[in-house]
């Protein structure tokens, strides 16, 4: 039921695929300024989130991203900014069209050939996936069942049922008829094609076909007698096309980002007890968590799989375990790709602390985070008031557990810092 | 571009117009246990937020929501507690036909009856709106040009242009053809119809009809000659159907409700110079806001018309002002069918405060947030220390303006009563 999992497919494919991405839109229908591909969701831009989900896929070489001319520089700079590898950008055309043939026509060129700084293209493929940019979700196992179908078939491309029935009209705007919703599918991407056939159907197709055509598939069965074979995808491969799409995408990332928490206890018995507690408490919030001592050794793994982190300090403790977390967060560049949350939780014996170090801590902690937030890590606090009695813990902890839930789920830049009261 | 503005349309209608909302689905394609027309957002079910778009047009009569039989007690309960007038609730039937047929009958049945505690029928309208339960954006002004075109024509629909292609497929999932997009529309709603011709179109309509069907505009073509008026909609007509749908319905309920807030100053001069740096630092943040002395005379209006204050306190103040303030919301009821946000900015000289002020805020305003959250009343605080000179003062002021927006935009019940750094 979760909508974004990824789920890393078991197969790999045998000969060579790579991938056209048409990222020219304008984004007239959100009714924003930024064309849709290059909204930002925390911090990146869309286009990035699915450059992504092509480039973890191991049997996919190369990736070219269409753009209008007039975005070329912007894109080269996402591309450097997060490191994204097998990809090339080339100019658009004027229509959609147009575009994607300029990108697959793209994939057979400069084989071999030195171009700047740019990634070479891996040669010509035997299959080439057509793609959105604006449909950030796909999963490798769907790739996959694309790429196959298109070698075996020809074609191949993601249908959807249809929401809404389709109808008709009159020039006047009446209903003329409507169709049987269930003889009808809508055509989604990606699309697969074997690259031979996508070369032939742009070399035959019209101009009036470059000029008013949207559909490849109609293309290849039209100039290469094609019929395209048709796979139903998840829902996750929908269009970001309305601004409300922008909210689900969105919360579709987050959602993402906040399935797992590390709490790290530092090892006291203090901060072991509290995570305990947290743990039940968390775990009915649906949020798995790793309880750990520390991050040495094997735990280090963790800073390479984890997008939030717990960190438990004792009364006596201050913040230097969470600077040393900041310091190893960094030094592996975890957050190129994602915000990663750092929640530090103190316990707190108010009779143990002098007035100068309650004082203290709120601008440290304040100064630490607006340094990490720089580095893309967000670091917030929750302060524990623990000298009560075992309800008051219990009640304290479900506290903690709210509050961290709600932070690692909001992911909230306007909170940086802040030691927030459990 | 907003995607909610609610518009009241000058205009009404001079004919009685009711309305039937089937609420009968399952859910199914959300992957959720809930079926989505009782998911709850900010603590409310879609289903409310749909009813009280319909309520809130004087020229709309009567409303019947049509729930399974296992749910009319659920469906009791939420118009109860939301305290909606104008709404009979009545059984569905075993399809979607079958229950527009049950909320339409019901439309013309018991007038001048009296039925227990609820609401009496308007009697039998000259137009019937039928809506769906998880379409809950649905404006004043497109409810009157469907009314109006459905007493002309008879019958009147909401479309869309397609967002997809839409394709033919043969039984073995091959593409047989693909449809010219600019010829067909998705069909949504609302639709109209005048009350005999949908009475009418369910009286002559089969068996196949009422089982397989879900195309009003359809019968009306097929039983009754009539050719449905159609006229394009907003894109928040759109149906919420995925799970995604869910988090962009929330997104327009939050942005609907974060366009502006109202601060409070108090009339002291230095919470009046903060109001102005804040006025300046939230304007650019997309928020509206009217900056006010008290909440006393004709100024009591925003009471009853504004989801967000912002009380300033100078700082020598405590809490009573917020006391005040949530007292006089809590007695126009105003957090009833939305979460109201108040956040006490307090302006905080250290030196002054003695250390129990400083220990006791935070347990005052946690204590003070829980009671009010009850009432669905979410009070956050932020301190402001302003020992400092000019530059300090305007980022301070720039951070609070930061806080403050985040926490209207996010709405976050989990951190009450927090006292934020600014
Ligand atoms: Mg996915
Ligand atoms: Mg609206």
């Amino acid at each position: 039921a979760r909508e974004s999992d990824h789920q890393p497919a078991e197969r790999s494919v045998e000969f060579p695929v790579s991938v056209v991405l048409p990222a020219g839109g304008t984004g007239e229908r959100t009714g924003l300024q930024t064309p849709k591909q290059f909204c930002s969701f925390l911090g990146r831009p869309l286009i990035s989130y699915t450059i992504q989900a092509f480039e973890r896929v191991s049997w996919i070489q190369s990736i070219v991203v269409v753009v209008a001319k007039e975005n070329m520089d912007l894109m080269m700079d996402i591309i450097q900014r997060f490191q994204h590898r097998k990809v090339r950008v080339v100019p658009g055309g004027s229509t959609r069209h147009r575009s994607i043939r300029n990108g697959v026509l793209a994939l057979g060129e400069g084989e071999g050939e030195e171009k700047g700084e740019q990634t070479l293209p891996a040669g010509r493929p035997k299959v080439a996936i057509i793609h959105d940019a604006v449909r950030p979700f796909v999963e490798e196992d769907f790739l996959y069942k694309i790429a196959v179908a298109a070698k075996e078939h020809g074609a191949a491309g993601a249908i959807r049922p249809l929401v809404s029935t389709v109808i008709a009209t009159t020039s006047e705007n009446y209903l003329d008829h409507s169709l049987e919703r269930a003889k009808y599918r809508a055509s989604e991407m990606p699309q697969g094609f074997r690259y031979d056939v996508i070369c032939q159907a742009y070399q035959r197709c019209t101009e009036s076909d470059f000029e008013f055509g949207t559909e490849c598939l109609h293309l290849a069965l039209q100039y290469c007698g094609t019929n395209a074979k048709l796979i139903e995808g998840p829902p996750t491969l929908w269009k970001v096309t309305y601004k409300r799409d922008l909210a689900a995408a969105e919360s579709i990332i987050k959602e993402t980002l906040s399935r797992s928490a590390c709490i790290i206890t530092g090892g006291s018995a203090q901060a072991a007890a509290l995570a305990d507690a947290l743990h039940k408490a968390v775990g009915a919030l649906d949020m798995e968590l790793d309880v750990i001592p520390d991050l040495v050794g094997v735990n280090s793994r963790y800073l390479l799989k984890e997008w939030n982190f717990i960190q438990v300090s004792g009364s006596q403790s201050g913040l230097s375990e969470v600077e040393a977390l900041l310091t190893s967060l960094e030094a592996v560049n975890r957050a190129l790709l994602h915000p990663v949350i750092v929640i530090w939780v103190h316990l707190n014996c108010s009779d143990e602390l002098s007035i100068s170090g309650r004082m203290a801590e709120p601008t440290a902690i304040m100064d630490l985070a607006s340094v990490a937030k720089l580095r893309n890590i967000l670091l917030y606090g929750i302060q524990l008031h623990q000298s009560k009695g075992t309800e008051c813990w219990e009640r304290s902890a479900s506290r903690v557990a709210e509050i961290t839930s709600a932070l690692i789920r909001d992911r909230s830049p306007a909170l940086v810092g802040q030691l927030l009261q459990a």
